[in-house]
């Protein structure tokens, strides 16, 4: 087995992000029966993006990337541990954390995978590109179709209160105008049923 | 929410398919705790597709298709539930179970994208292209590394001889014959090492 170098690396690699299996969110699934984990979020991500991509602000944007992007981007976490959006404490070093988590779990690869997946890692944090600021949307509209079809999900199990939610969504836009009016009316919604609090 | 109707149908889905969250494999996650499930083997095939390409028998071949491929390809176990591989009975009426839920689960999507992921399904189960050979390759590498990783895995538990093991992998040749060598060798330490019986 030991005979490819390279092979071996990237086996290395696929055994070692297993563990993206076992970082759970604070979102639970739908059913409401336990909590979501990292690796099954990024697959929906990729599946919001397949089907998604029109609304993107940017016509004929790189779904690839895009699919690439939410694939590859919450597994610093194995290291970094999920943070909660609405943690404030928490996200204060979580830069610094997950950066390191990037150098090492990115550098079991061969390099020019190690610097193509720290590229794409790098440019879904920067929130620079229309592939990237498209990739923060759907990563926003996911866990909000969760908490919106949960009755509240984590926004009541954690007060968070609707200029708080706001905030955390004002983002969507920069993605996809489209969508944004979609999430405006959920919040909306979500406020009238008593799912979120003012 | 509902005067996008298109978009609503795609949020719909978006919900539906949250359950595949919940269909579990016989395959376990690496550290054993628990057993593995359809979405979270889905964004495992996803990576492997984006870092193993380059063995692919087809020189470049379209790497994004193979990741949609990967991605939706066992979302009609929503409805029709996971197959153990080495199931003789539950594999006689596979077809017939999946084919039907192909058309309720994809019959949620809007009709160019109902087609759509309809086709991609399709191709993946005809296995005839060679995105699809490579995909079906994938499918079988990653819960090979799973009983590798586990001293067995599955295979132990359900006293899985050498030629049934054998005859599973044969087709990853046909999408790729340099990560079929490395298979080969992954199954010959596996027999050395007790984890696949003769």
């Amino acid at each position: 087995m030991l005979n490819n170098e390279r092979l071996m690396k990237q086996i290395e690699f696929i055994v070692e992000i297993d563990k993206l299996k076992s970082i759970y969110r604070q979102t639970t699934l739908m059913d409401e029966t336990r909590h979501e984990n990292d690796a099954e979020h990024s697959w929906h991500l990729a599946v919001l993006a397949m089907l998604l991509s029109e609304y993107a602000n940017k016509k004929e944007i790189n779904v690839m990337h895009v699919m690439k992007m939410v694939i590859i981007h919450d597994l610093v976490e194995i290291d970094a541990g999920d943070t909660f959006a609405f943690d404030y404490e928490g996200n204060k070093d979580k830069e610094e954390r997950e950066e390191a988590a990037a150098e090492r779990i990115f550098g079991i690869l061969p390099e020019d995978q190690r610097d193509e997946v720290y590229g794409i890692w790098r440019e879904f944090e920067d929130r620079l590109t229309p592939e990237a600021k498209f990739a923060a949307a759907l990563d926003r509209i996911q866990p909000l179709l969760h908490n919106y079809y949960t009755k509240g999900g984590t926004w009541k199990r954690h007060h968070v209160t609707l200029d708080r939610v706001l905030k955390r969504f004002e983002c969507i836009k920069e993605g996809s105008e489209e969508l944004a009016k979609f999430v405006e009316d959920v919040i909306k919604e979500s406020v009238e049923k008593g799912y979120i609090n003012k």
